[in-house]
């Protein structure tokens, strides 16, 4: 039964790391030229896209009491504001190298828990909320995140020639 | 941890739900002038991806062992052939229909499975090599056709205005 619990947490977290997997191949094939194109006319940019993806990544580290987002000011341009707002979005090569290490240290943490902490609530629900919806724990966070980035994977592909 | 393993279960086959209720109400949204138009100029149609979903799922049935697919004829057309190809598809009104059959039938199913068959081989990996790797069973298959749900819906999505 123990083999059982480890297995559902192996599906999910292969899942999500197979995922990171393809978007990072994807990542390195687009130049920074695909890269600032937009997806489709009047929509995302594969600039923005990137970015978004690094600060919802990042993001998971707090929400998954995990530690500090390493880069929390790419919330404001990647998550609360849209693609042609009027701030400053970081150079793709800079998001690069962010993309790496955000990546880096969130994988090492997931990596160490135990299958007891992947069952753990996240941070952003209540004890009591958390006796009544036991699913809302790390591993929930991990899955509904591993398909919000195929969701991205889907565009960004469509910027390859 | 049977505690355990039922929360993964209703972990992964929400996501499902959830990803295909999303997917449902985007595509009830677009009208059949919008699933005409490529989604990228030279790329799939949004009546490609709506019959290349059914497809996939559709042969989730024997995949899963569940039974057999209700329309084995439509994976010639939209998986094992491109958009391009010369075969005719399925009116859009048609392929509608074959949508909402194939997931009342799928779900159906599914929900009906215990926990136990959950974690059960799926019919493409045999006895020797599932003892080898026992994350090849049914709840690996949702969870990726989930993934695989969530790219194409982050495709249709930009077929809205």
């Amino acid at each position: 039964m123990e083999n059982k619990n480890n297995l559902a947490v192996k599906i999910v977290f292969d899942g999500f790391k197979s995922n990171l997997k393809r978007a990072t191949k994807l990542l390195n094939e687009l130049t920074e030229k695909d890269l600032l194109q937009e997806i489709v006319i009047f929509k995302n940019t594969g600039h923005y896209v990137l970015g978004h993806l690094i600060a919802i990544h990042d993001n998971m580290l707090p929400l998954l009491g995990l530690g500090d987002s390493l880069y929390p000011e790419l919330a404001d341009v990647f998550i609360k504001n849209p693609d042609k707002s009027e701030l400053q979005k970081p150079s793709i090569t800079h998001l690069r190298i962010q993309w790496d290490e955000v990546h880096q240290v969130l994988l090492t943490k997931l990596a160490s828990l135990t299958t007891e902490q992947w069952f753990e609530k996240h941070t952003a629900v209540s004890d009591e909320d958390f006796v009544k919806e036991p699913q809302r724990n790390r591993l929930n966070v991990v899955l509904s995140r591993g398909n919000h980035l195929s969701y991205h994977i889907g565009q960004i592909i469509l910027l390859k020639n």
